[in-house]
């Protein structure tokens, strides 16, 4: 049941993975620039001494090809761990917030106090793994009391954390949570933790900049030499081969590169702002809090930020 | 012991993966179109300047068999986590169920209508994944105190969860549960959320659309000049050599498109309807509830939905 | 330390692994007739037009083989994860039993009641996950008083749970166990119902159907097909060569099916009735409970059951 | 900061890898006489009519690369995850030691007490994962008071998680730690299960054998065949390129079925002795209880047991 | 959003990740010795009886390439679970912080005492993974009170968990956090002492030198070799190729070799320092503890350590 973009495929060849596209276009202009040098120095080839076969570019581009599917597959793993960590703090917030509602006595302006940190907390995440000003949106969803802990400090997405901590001693204190239920939504709070944790995690821990850079090497070259080692074979059909297979390489390359920064802001990157609207959705309909905000809408290309 | 379908084997090789053979069975007859052009076309590609060997194109399909390949795993283990995760609803159920009957004090009818609550549960769940309307099964399965609480609600799903939440909650005004009873049970209430969350977050999250596209692409365009790849070698084996090569990889792409997206009705699509009715015979043997509901049976093409 | 079966390695050549070499003899034999086939028609290949190298089949061969490769870790997996839960349920089962042995006052006779539930479960489940009739075996494992509530009952394995859960409870309003106790009794309770979960899941939905049926189809194909493609260089070495290729990747293709379905009685397949009588030891020595009943002897081929 | 060895590189070339190098040099040797019988026999070739050619063997070594390269896999998760049991055990066993120093008035005899229990716990596994006999080594290390229920009993590692689970349940008994504190302390017990269980699982189900079985074969036969089909391109260098391949897959190979059984005393077993004795380092010091027993040493080939 | 190094790309080609590039480039330049011997040599071959051809090592580097993906792909999971454990590290240390701060009446030393007592819980981990001096910073960090205890004492790391222990049973001793909070803590504590046990696994324990020294065995004698089987071909361009197909493997192999042992201080390993001091940021900015010590700066070469 995903929604794709409803525009004609045909017309989005062009549009659609603008990144991507637009990292390699000039690559592949190059690649095809080689083919015609390669075309046109042909008859000279021999008297330069250029033999190149296939076979070793069959060796050689293969064994790039296995590097690159495991190197992908862990750019591919960073995303979806990205995914799964937002996820996880959509389920422990419903999952806390479902704890509070079911305490009694609670008045309905500290229910939506809470409300209002735990969606502090989803959107001063987002402005720090974009390292964007988190001020405006602070001031917005903040309640009132709360804002002075927050705002102007240097790390506001763990004093959040400690804000919600606060105003569950508060409602222990006011007796209305035992330790025991206290425990239950503590639990939580960790899962918090744990979220703001592995995102932190993953937007500072790159993938070995050697294990990239030894790739984006490796399948740079191949993909210049390639047009000189097919041309003794395919002639005119050279840049047409040799363009495919460097798209191939280069476009999966460069798209391993794009994922393995899963919180930035370009197509394949993780919608951020629609998971913030999406999470400010459920929270406020489980609290009866209409109307909702509107869902967060893609852009003219169909991307979702 | 996984039950086949009984029809002969033979019979289903045309019919049963319906879906899978449907979507590539007019871009294999284009690929035998191609072989055909191919072949006649032959005698005058020297003069056309047509010139393509197998060397380079195995080159390139293996290494798109290595991208595919982990591709296709990608795709196999969203299919896995979303089966578990109905799998994990199943078990918090079960166990949720098993907590609740061993609760000393309880009203008959305060069981049904928890089995009532968790039933809908799953069927709202399921509805919400397939964007089908979720009212007639509520109204069928809500106990009656409930319903005002969940009918018209734009997200029912998590709203009934506040229900067994309230559920408790009145529970333990009762007294018949204590804070400790009512943490286990909770805990178990964390995990329909996991559950909920999960699906929303694979539902809502495909592949990067690039990495699909890629691999689209090249597929579909590797398939396309292989036959005149094979044509100087095999002469009239390409048609049989290229739709063979062919099958395998766009049947393959095609699958691997499929299964990313477990949520729908199509024939290797998670069949979510058996898994609510399955659901609802184990609840309701735990409360020697009988006449269990019959078991979804497979439709003539013994798919299930 | 894994016993492996004391006959000579050379002997068991032929017989130990039944089930794989006797669904792939026909298939084998088979290319060996195309073999003999491909070897006496090729005088007349040219004549017939049927032009066929090793180049192409080297291409489809290494991404069958990298398809196959990833199929055969999803069967894999799939065997691993029944055993993990098998294993789960031993340790559940164990850390159950040590809680209650250290529970004050109970009388004997209870803790051998427990003790026959936790087995009446395993068997059960044993037997629903082969499609056996467990009525001997619960009848002989269960203590008295919980027969009626399982004997004749659609689904015993859950119905147990419920036993357990309420014999937990007896203590409890006994005063022998206090809520915390309970709770961390219960949550072990919860891993029974993960373990049972589990095993359904696996059970009841197998790989998809079509990823199954694209690589059985390819796999017979490719090995069909093959000798036609060696004869023209291997001449009297084709059926060698092609019968040792196919037994690679048939065997390979058969092991896959094979794992897949972990819980039935193939000589690849878990040994549950091990498994089950290897738990009893357990339990009833922990219990003091001598003499314990015999291990599980494999069979004339080795083979547990 | 992995100590490695520090004799020279060279000199350990011979020496160290003991197992995986001689139980492949008799098929290594075997190997290298197939070539120089494939090259003396070389020019009869044609009139015994075989024709072998590379093109067929960079096709099924290719695929059995691949097979192999997943199975190997397989074989080190099962390396990965016995080591990672261990750990758990110290996890475990460290954290338990950390709650009971922390409980107010236990005499000290008490707490070296149950620091004996573990470290037999320890040990005692160990001889259960290598079928040796822990008589010794539980005599020296249970406390006199526990020894009864262990020694001569058939299971002494279950036998000594219930002694330590009755000296927590005394502790009870004698007021000096709560429900709740004991709580916690069982949760840790519960890993010990885990831990006990995990081993079992992987020292009873081996990786199914036709799996082993299937690749030893093709690798076997791979090798064997080699020679016959490099010998017409390579001649004099036949034996150099065909013992080196034949290095690469053998060797592989048997490294896989060495790492499938990580319990046992090959060099690239898991060190349980060293294991064993580091715990003992690591829960007295946390006693204070000095000297501590000497770090287990690697033998003269710097291989540790 | 993660921070590449400023400086020019293509500066930094010769610079950048210094220790794979300076332990292969002697490795390169010998192979670069071997591809001119062959070009010089080759006339004479024929006479030598060298025959090599690309096809066997074809077969073989592809190979290699698949084994070596797999063991790449080993020792990059090493990597990130070294990362993911330091991450959960400072995951358990922010909630245990937090659960810390909504405790009523502790006196703000009581607060920067057990502060003082995770830095020094990181850093003494920090020094024992890399084997350095951890006197200096254990006296810098820990609380006046707490040095008695630690310093001086083969293993501080445990010790410090033991204090943080005994920090929490004196609030408990105190009245001001009860059994529940006190169990909440605790398993946080636990979280500690897993981090710990993980650390010393990965450290302790190396991917089995049998698997690292075939691969790095095979890899070398590959390209050794290669240029005399690229000779026939390439002519000229023999040093070229062999020269970038090594370069591949060797690199791939040498960074894999790099990563098995991720808590060293070369470039690719993980910034344990500039990890200690972003925790000390955040849990001093979580106590208002202005100013907060300096985000540790990469080297000249932008390289953490």
């Amino acid at each position: 049941m995903i929604v794709r973009p409803p525009q004609h495929w045909f017309l989005r060849l062009f549009d659609w993975h603008g990144s991507v596209l637009v990292s390699i276009v000039f690559r592949l202009s190059l690649n095809l620039l080689m083919s015609v040098i390669a075309l046109i120095g042909y008859p000279w080839f021999a008297t330069l001494g250029i033999h190149l076969t296939t076979a070793p570019f069959s060796l050689i581009g293969v064994s790039i090809a296995i590097f690159l599917g495991f190197r992908n597959n862990a750019s591919y793993a960073r995303f979806i761990e990205a995914r799964t960590l937002w996820g996880n703090l959509h389920i422990a917030q419903r999952s806390l917030l479902r704890q509070v509602k079911s305490v009694r006595g609670l008045r309905p302006e500290q229910v939506s106090d809470f409300i209002g940190l735990q969606l502090a907390f989803s959107w001063s995440l987002k402005h720090r793994l974009r390292h964007t000003d988190a001020q405006a949106d602070l001031q917005r969803l903040l309640p009132a009391a709360w804002q002075p802990a927050v705002l102007g400090h240097p790390m506001p997405t763990s004093q959040i954390m400690l804000c919600m901590a606060e105003w569950l001693a508060q409602r222990r204190d006011e007796g209305l949570i035992s330790d025991i239920v206290w425990q239950s939504m503590d639990e939580n709070l960790n899962h918090f933790s744990a979220c703001l944790g592995g995102c932190d995690r993953l937007a500072g821990t790159p993938i070995p900049f050697a294990y990239s850079l030894i790739l984006h090497r490796t399948v740079y070259l191949f993909c210049t030499l390639l047009p000189f080692a097919l041309v003794a074979d395919l002639h005119l059909m050279t840049p047409l081969v040799s363009v495919f297979i460097s798209y191939t390489f280069l476009s999966l390359e460069s798209l391993a590169e794009e994922l393995e920064d899963p919180f930035g802001t370009a197509p394949n990157h993780l919608p951020l702002d629609a998971l913030c609207i999406s999470l400010a959705r459920n929270l406020q309909a489980m609290n009866n809090d209409f109307p909702l905000p509107a869902p967060h809408q893609p852009d003219a290309h169909f991307n979702l930020t």
